[in-house]
């Protein structure tokens, strides 16, 4: 298989992406191949040790860069050449069985959508990231790919985040839960109530009803499906609360006898290595026809890492035909 | 002025609301009166006390009482006498200054709404909540009245909000951010772009432009404007995550020596003091024709008593004629 990373994508590129895709080394199998999309002199004269790594790691050439601010459909148009533009290509030129990357979200969502297409039967791809909580993991879908929905976009989102919570995470019957604002049936837009309704008449789904936002983090659900709008505020909602509020206990801490706060340390740790986000690697773009991972920003070696092996997990697991299978069979159909 | 409050809203009535009541008589004004919405012979046998405060507190029957989970608008048909309905009519009538329930958010909002009418100039009310940030008060708007927001009610919300963080809170030039899921100009729903069009052409309004999930927390604004929907999950994710959070951090402290559990519990009950909700007692329905304040369903006696300041704040500070001002004389008009 050949897994594409983008090695100029996040704030630590190229540098924790190159070691990413060394240290994944370790765990490839024979006839794997990571290929490292970026400027290849340079990536190749900053990181000569990836000389060690030939048959295994290839640098494709792409001297354009997308910055993470930059407007996605614009920029794209501008700069085809870019790791980005690049990478979506390889997918669709079935030259890479994955993608992978950590840059521009609104680019990689736009290239990989424009090239890569959608599976049969899906009607919109949606970001499904996995949120570490106290009760376990939870998928959220969509994160910011789709911020209009139509219900059967939601239905949708419900089946192909089931069939990755089970395949990929493992969780035998997800229960699925839909964003709202109460419980009662009748809570919600109207979008929502029509996806209630959808999600509700396919009985393979393990439907829970309506959540709320608190459910997230209390363990009524495995799964959270919501528009990309709602999902993405949920998301950076969520990354600035926890940042927050363990600033605000380190500060408090400082007002503390330094052994006091030297003590705590290690709790803090635990709690953050319990509910790390990096041990997902990224989020797939369910519903594009091919294995796409976004990852976050901030990703480091380690997040990248398991990116790919996630993307492998997915790939072998054939997860796309799981959806396919699924969705060109399912009784629900797009009302309009 | 008289302040009507719902003995029977919330979790927690009538004990708290009651002692709640009775606590705000140390800062009460003469002529002022707080009366207790709920059945009168249970509630004057129940609490004897009450007694002592003859021509403060008095009770004002409403045999009925509307379940926290009940269907708002069936059940403020069916209860007319209900605490809920009964202090909205007192309001419509003039026979109260100002309306606080902890009870159902949904009858409270519908009943306000049609007994209390819109303030001159308002389209739509809208609930703020405070969110007691690390950086400071963060008014939120709208957190569930309205969940199909349009561009002139999220304007107006701006513009509420911003007179209550000012006249309320005492943020002399609260600076508006808009919720979306990116800082550009063109990131955001339809809703939310002319929205953010309306905004910017009001130039008495400070404000900062698109905000993401994470912004409510980093001191990049003192308001934060979305629809009702956004705002609810905003608000019940923030709740469940910083319960879950503080839960993770007492559960990993188990696991230590008690004598360390111990010594970190001050620094907790700090954090916890300076974010507690209770401080600001209520969330004010914007927009509405009088002073209407939603209490948490968890309130307790403080929250209460807190409320009843905040309306009292709310009234002598004529907030809605500011709002009625403002509004009235805005550029900005309902373009459909």
């Amino acid at each position: 298989m050949r897994i594409a990373v983008d090695a100029m994508g996040g704030d630590n590129a190229p540098g924790e992406i190159v070691s990413g895709a060394i240290e994944s080394v370790e765990f490839l199998d024979e006839g794997d191949e990571v290929l490292l999309i970026g400027p290849k002199e340079k990536l190749e004269s900053d990181f000569r040790e990836l000389k060690k790594y030939k048959g295994v790691i290839r640098v494709v050439d792409a001297p354009d860069v997308i910055g993470m601010d930059e407007p996605p459909i614009e920029s794209l148009r501008k700069k085809v050449k870019s790791s980005i533009a690049v990478m979506a290509k390889l997918a669709k030129l079935g030259q890479a069985d994955a993608v992978i990357s950590a840059g521009n979200t609104g680019a990689c969502v736009a290239a990989f959508q424009m090239r890569m297409r959608n599976l049969p039967g899906v009607n919109r791809p949606g970001i499904a990231v996995v949120f570490p909580t106290f009760e376990g993991p939870v998928t959220i879908c969509d994160v910011g790919a789709n911020i209009v929905c139509k219900p059967i976009n939601l239905y949708q989102y419900a089946v192909m985040s089931t069939l990755y919570s089970k395949h990929i995470l493992g969780i035998e019957e997800p229960r699925v839960g839909l964003m709202s604002i109460g419980q009662e049936d009748a809570k919600g837009n109207e979008i929502v109530k029509k996806a209630r309704e959808l999600i509700k008449s396919d009985e393979k789904l393990n439907f829970v009803g309506n959540i709320e936002g608190r459910d997230i983090f209390n363990g009524v659900c495995d799964v959270a499906i919501c528009d990309g709008f709602v999902g993405n505020v949920v998301l950076k909602l969520t990354e600035g609360l926890v940042d927050g509020l363990f600033k605000a206990i380190k500060h408090e801490l400082m007002g503390e006898k330094v052994r006091l706060a030297m003590k705590f340390k290690p709790v803090i740790k635990r709690i953050y290595k319990k509910h790390d986000y990096n041990e997902y690697g990224g989020a797939p773009l369910l519903g594009v026809n091919g294995t796409a991972l976004i990852c976050h920003g901030s990703s480091v070696s380690r997040t990248i890492k398991n990116a790919i092996n996630t993307s492998r997990d997915y790939y072998v697991k054939k997860v796309n035909d799981k959806i396919m299978d699924y969705l060109t069979s399912s009784i629900v159909k797009d009302g309009g």
